[in-house]
């Protein structure tokens, strides 16, 4: 690594590649000899098009998105989608009910917004176990009435993760990816709709992407903002209003890092190595403590704790010294996170692990 | 100028101003020595409240908005506003009921907007003359029942711009200033509400700035969404949801960049000079033809076109050519658009006056 860079384990906005920030600040003047930065020239321009259309491209190659989903790039980020869902999808169905597996404060939140605009019903919820797993739950919970079921495919609070996505029927799954989008293979074919903000493995934040199955682009309330119409961004290709130019351009090259990286099935190797390695490290004695039950466990947010709370400070402290920065967790307990998204080098996480059994040397 | 860099005469994403991204290219890697760049920080970190904080403090500076003022930065750019605004404050009144001044196809569009929600009501309108002025209308017309009262300060489209608010009694008046805020002086004391995207005047696309007076939260519909509720993000400093941290960045130092400059009351004196040159050469013959009525002019956008159409595209050619940039209009007629925003340098507004000079001379 630069000598002058940090390894970030912020849960996002997050590290983004090196090779990526470099390739950024060299043409963020002059971007192909245009004589002027992408963030200056007209989202209705050719280069910027050119941009967009290698996003979509490149999202295709990557994730195998089949034909029949459009890909959407708009304002906000993941929560904005909070708002969107509901508004354009509560209406597929007469009931206009949507189901909640609820795996975290997030599709909590995803809930209360939907309840906005319909009904809104959870048919399975870990908040009993504080959220220490994904919820086990009857496939008969499923009301084929439905409008949708939402779930949230990574909790980047808690650090579980859905190994594999619930059948739903012919209700529509919507997933918030926003946190695990691309860092692993996931079967979008199985999904409805799947968003995203960028700030975790794709970007800077301010950008939602959103991957939907083109039968349901029909079903927008009349009361939905014209920013939030699915149907409307699919047939202008996202330039309804000024794009976030400067993020779409970043995602193009994250994307193109991680096509040089091999892909997503890549990506997921090493990404899988990644968290073994701080998992092992919590697992081999009692000094630290995991949070997340096994089996759940997250492969991008790994959550865990020092046994004696009182050297907290002085973990997070060293840690800083040795340029490992932002493992303070959201909460109390589990007070510690290492976010190891896609950019978060193999190099950055075997430091962390070299960090932690020298802590646990010198004070357990 | 750097002799690699344009001359960007488009209508936005606008160029912006060397000295800020010189500066932000500088430290693009490495925040305030911090190890990596302010777009892979955390929104809620204190390096990134510092820089939310010295925006706050830079726009009071700089405008002199009163204390009862709050400043919200809000997803989305000015287009989001066209929703939000009537989903805060058509509920100030039992009518819901907003009123329209119409001076371009941006007001027509927040007007259809606001429809979707209340009542909607067009007291003047220029579409008459194609939108080459901005209309004359009866105070009268201004009904004290009325949830609002919306105008758009500059039409970037057709180049015309309000030289004077109009006086709105107990009704507030809302601005879209998204085209000429922070290039000339605003007596926000007579605004309810300001908004604007930032990519013309303040920065990069993918973030509204709003400045609303504080006694105007109190009215969202329960439908509005979250991430569209002044109150909320009022209460929140904007940190609602993970924010475009990158635009909020680029705004501030945008901002110390116009301190540096003197402040809006310089700046406006430069954007007068730069808008006279540009129309002196416009008026002085019939070479050219003017669009927007004389006292009308937009000192931000300044549309024409040449009298002979079948020059337009050597013009454009040529113009390309001398490294002056994006001057086709939107519309058949007029042709040729300068917009000319805080960023815009004399010197390249002298090179198009010549150029145009020239050209005249050439083919006249």
């Amino acid at each position: 690594m630069r000598s002058d860079r940090i390894f970030n384990f912020g849960a996002g906005p997050a590290m983004l590649p090196i090779e990526v920030m470099e390739k950024a600040q060299k043409e963020f003047l002059n971007y192909n000899g245009m004589g002027a930065s992408i963030i200056e020239l007209s989202h209705r321009g050719q280069e910027f098009i050119s941009v967009l259309d290698r996003c979509d491209r490149l999202i295709r190659e990557l994730s195998g998105l089949p034909d029949n989903y459009k890909i959407l790039y708009m304002p906000g980020g993941g929560q904005m989608q909070f708002s969107a869902v509901p508004l354009n999808l509560l209406g597929r169905m007469p009931q206009k009910k949507a189901l909640f597996i609820e795996s975290g404060s997030f599709t909590r939140m995803a809930r209360e917004e939907a309840s906005r605009y319909g009904a809104v019903k959870v048919i399975a919820s870990s908040a009993g176990t504080d959220f220490d797993r994904i919820p086990g739950f009857d496939h008969n919970a499923i009301e084929q009435d439905a409008s949708y079921a939402f779930i949230t495919s990574n909790n980047t609070v808690r650090g579980t993760c859905w190994n594999k996505f619930p059948a739903t029927g012919e209700v529509p799954l919507i997933v918030d990816a926003t946190s695990d989008i691309f860092s692993r293979q996931m079967d979008f074919s199985q999904c409805g709709l799947v968003f995203a903000g960028l700030q975790k493995n794709l970007g800077p934040a301010g950008l939602g992407l959103v991957l939907v199955r083109d039968d349901l682009l029909e079903y927008a309330m009349p009361q939905t903002p014209r920013l939030l119409n699915y149907k409307l961004y699919s047939e202008e290709h996202s330039l309804v209003n000024t794009i976030n130019t400067f993020a779409v351009y970043m995602l193009m090259l994250v994307l193109e890092w991680m096509v040089d990286r091999g892909g997503i099935s890549q990506l997921q190797v090493i990404n899988e190595i990644k968290a073994k390695t701080l998992y092992d490290v919590i697992d081999r004695s009692d000094f630290y403590q995991d949070f997340a039950q096994k089996g759940h466990r997250s492969t991008v947010n790994v959550t865990f704790s020092v046994a004696n709370r009182s050297l907290l400070d002085v973990f997070l402290s060293e840690a800083n010294e040795r340029g490992l920065y932002a493992l303070k967790g959201l909460n109390a307990y589990p007070s510690l996170r290492a976010s190891i998204y896609n950019a978060m080098p193999l190099e950055g996480v075997q430091c962390l692990a070299d960090f932690m059994k020298d802590f646990e040397h010198r004070y357990g």
